[in-house]
């Protein structure tokens, strides 16, 4: 596939969003979830959060995606997580796991590394410190936020991907998304998706209504990250501080379309 | 009473919210509470989010109204509300209740039915979806999201009144009011709520505030609704998306008055 | 110290935020989360929240301050606080406490007596009837809300300190920060910040990030609450209701720097 074919593709699979209005359950953390609604409305997709035992199984099987994110985690919410998660594979649901803060404690890293394990997420999306912290290869996380940089963040995501039989869509000024054999780097972004918190908890759930529409998970996590960039950059000419970004960045969400996408977002397949 | 009347009781309860401050107690979900705090604020009443059991009983003495929300039910929190709204009973405060997804799953729709059962609230604020799922009558819940046509809405709404023994507000594009006898149509809102998440959970936290103030419960659900909904009227010239059109509607919220809301309220009653 | 000397002072604190960028650890209630979160980055802080018992103590220690608020608080968080809080003192991690709606319920004037008496804070950040009731010496709480005023706040405040061997953060028209020595009235903010919820949650992440760096909690304290209260003075030529007003406000304490702190800071030594 060519780098123009795979924009048209990401665009496309915005039209199908507005099209097909999946459903995203979210397991989330308690900081981001009003957040991640809104997007994942605003994408074009409904949101739906339910983190009880006695409904997750049966809640994702009415969903496109699922998506599991442990920010705020505790034990009776990550068993939700994995039951959920493995109600999801059992009825070909996809799952993408945001591994937050992986590395800062024992407890996190543990369990998203349980929850890679049990319920094989079709896609984890992190930053390079958690990815690297959840390969055992290094890389500082200093709460939730990735600090320092690594040496070879392509490298690292491939890694990652053949080792989890994942693709792992993994953030950063430059985002690279990889399924271990073919890879994508994605420049759109701007420095104000730095001031918000929950940026990346955000290009997760987007993340989730591309994968309910899209089955191949590189085009799919691509495309989501272009989106929620080509949104800030649109966005950005409006800034006068983090409050005003926000406003600008949800109406842009909004108002972008699929033809928009095609021809904004900034995608390279790499060797 | 006539239209005008009802118009004129409703903008009278507005003022007398920015009056009395009533408390209004909110056991509700992650999602929203923020949202639903600003809005209980910002129409003049003062909101207090408490769930824990040890406490809830004591916090809605204080209260002029009681919201209940499961919108991210777990047993705990099921368990709070019931201990709450059985207090509330006992000591004359109102209850609201929104039954979010009910009908996607069926630990929802039970709990929702053990609730109404329970509680006896004194108003259920819901869409169609979800009432309809809660009588048996069909309607189509896709997560928390009402989607598919009733046949005849008011008549689900007054059919649910009678059942329950209580006040339905049903939201929609027509908004309907009933005690099962007494009916009112809202005209008021816009599409722009629909691309917010948890615009039913504010209307509710909303119908809390009037409910403190207007032991008419039709009166008071139609106030709110007509409130939320003509406020959203004016916020729409703001709008540029979801982000700022939220931006004007808690603007219009704060801003709105008495008299402007009895002139803006667009209340029929209905035979 | 002179007045002129202590916004210097200040205005260097935020500076030296912005600098070091302190991870500051919350636990806090699930209504302020994101917005507690998003001050924090844009005050030039790293948040992160996490509550579960099985990371707390790790997690503070590598923080650079600890924010325990209870406002939605129940056993199970309790406990974590009481925990996060020993093992801060443990590695000498100042902690920061907001006694949210103490005097509503006896369960949240027991259990913050008891978080001042097991974890020691270094400051107390409340409003007139949550100080007042705490110490048991009147003052009124309407679920969260501070109503009816205190005949000497000052002395109160004072009082409060020496009571709890801490620094007093007491906030309103006027804030008084007390060590139960010396004392600081900052004359900062302005009405827009009573129009949205959880204004004081976020005052009091602000001084975990002033505290983060500054050994000073009388400094620290006031620094942050003439850093909010002097944002909010430049949001309210934005603001036409409370929505336009809190985007203004994350825009000012974003672009708010030290030397501008130090100039607009209204603070003075009392007596």
């Amino acid at each position: 596939m060519t780098n123009q074919a795979l924009a048209q593709q990401i665009g496309q699979a915005l039209d199908k969003i507005r099209d097909t209005k999946p459903l995203v359950h979210q397991i989330t953390n308690y900081v981001v979830m009003n957040d991640t609604a809104n997007v994942t409305l605003q994408v074009g997709a409904l949101p739906v959060m339910a983190h009880a035992k006695e409904e997750v199984a049966e809640m994702v099987q009415l969903a496109g995606a699922l998506v599991l994110n442990p920010g705020t985690l505790e034990p009776d919410w990550v068993e939700a997580m994995t039951t959920a998660g493995e109600a999801a594979k059992a009825c070909g649901v996809p799952t993408v796991l945001d591994p937050v803060g992986a590395g800062a404690t024992t407890y996190r890293t543990e369990t998203n590394l349980q929850l890679i394990s049990h319920v094989q997420p079709e896609v984890v999306r992190g930053n390079p410190g958690e990815i690297a912290a959840l390969l055992g290869v290094g890389g500082q996380v200093k709460g939730v936020e990735s600090v320092g940089d690594l040496d070879d963040p392509p490298a690292v995501a491939r890694h990652a991907a053949k080792a989890w039989s994942t693709t792992v869509a993994m953030t950063g000024v430059r985002d690279y998304v990889t399924d271990g054999d073919r890879a994508v780097a994605i420049d759109n972004g701007n420095q104000w998706l730095t001031t918000l918190t929950g940026t990346g908890c955000t290009a997760t759930a987007v993340t989730g209504a591309f994968a309910a529409v899209e089955s191949d998970f590189v085009v799919a996590s691509a495309g989501a990250l272009a989106c929620l960039g080509y949104a800030a950059e649109l966005a950005a000419p409006e800034a006068k501080g983090p409050g005003s970004f926000k406003v600008a960045l949800y109406d842009a969400i909004y108002n972008l379309t699929g033809e928009q996408l095609t021809q904004g977002a900034k995608v390279e397949w790499l060797e």
